[in-house]
């Protein structure tokens, strides 16, 4: 047997970069909150989709599970996890759902340090029921928001409000 | 001075793992073209907003453009690349944006092997317009996609078409 030299696969992103594509998407959606009447937010749909909070309830109760699990290997539902715990009761303002959604930047922030990158590229079954690598996983709790943040833009066009530019992650 | 030993910055994504990433997604747009019956494709719209067929010549529009110069550090626009001198008409079939989509794909794939990582991580300003690292040019391409494709769900749900998963990038 012969020793072999393991090339290391070339880099497109780094965790840095990474996190920071992350947290300038979350911005984005921070200010679609921000646009939103306070009475549409909770009401407004179109095709019978689901209103805008209800897509940010769905992007909250993905982020600090999918982490949380990506990094301590430990599968736990929104409910599940002691530090969520003040989240049983759904928000009714937009205020409530800007502070959760601060609330969730600054634990991604504290949980991040603790995710390695090898552990972005080992495989797990994520909430014992999605297989995959947990890069993908986190790239797919991004895309996600991405996608339905979409159509929260057809949602405010439909209302007559201007969107937030897309490029605008800051 | 003493020596320094430069640590390379951890990696989230490698180069395999973005082109994956970015080809997964233009699947699910082409199942999303596939979807439309022809005549919405190029028409249905909401709140003033484009049709799905100008939102599939936008992705079109931006991505062997934006790979190209990422590439080979020449930026030139859709009508100025030699190889897109047959897209001066507008499709109007369904039939031709899938030509379009699956010839974009091959020529994709070819100019991949092309980019280096090192490319990758250089600043330019795409176009002449747009500062930017290039993986950071070729995320914004693939974000669009997914945030106009979100748009064509909400189209496709109100024509009462049920779009395809999301995570269905096979």
């Amino acid at each position: 047997m012969s020793a072999t030299t393991l090339t290391p696969a070339p880099t497109a992103l780094t965790m840095d970069q990474l996190f920071n594509h992350w947290m300038g998407h979350r911005n984005l959606t921070r200010k679609m909150i921000e646009k939103y009447p306070e009475d549409q937010l909770f009401t407004f749909s179109i095709g019978g989709m689901r209103p805008f909070s209800e897509l940010v309830l769905e992007f909250l109760g993905m982020a600090i599970p999918s982490l949380h699990g990506a990094a301590y290997r430990e599968w736990k539902k929104e409910e599940e996890l002691p530090l969520l715990a003040g989240w049983t009761t759904k928000p009714t303002t937009k205020q409530e759902l800007l502070d959760r959604w601060d609330f969730t930047t600054k634990e991604l922030q504290r949980i991040w340090k603790d995710l390695t990158p090898e552990r972005l590229q080992e495989e797990d079954v994520a909430f014992g029921q999605w297989p995959g690598t947990m890069y993908w996983l986190l790239m797919y709790v991004i895309d996600n928001e991405i996608h339905h943040r979409g159509q929260g833009y057809v949602y405010l066009r439909a209302l007559g409000i201007e969107p937030p530019f897309f490029w605008d992650r800051l």
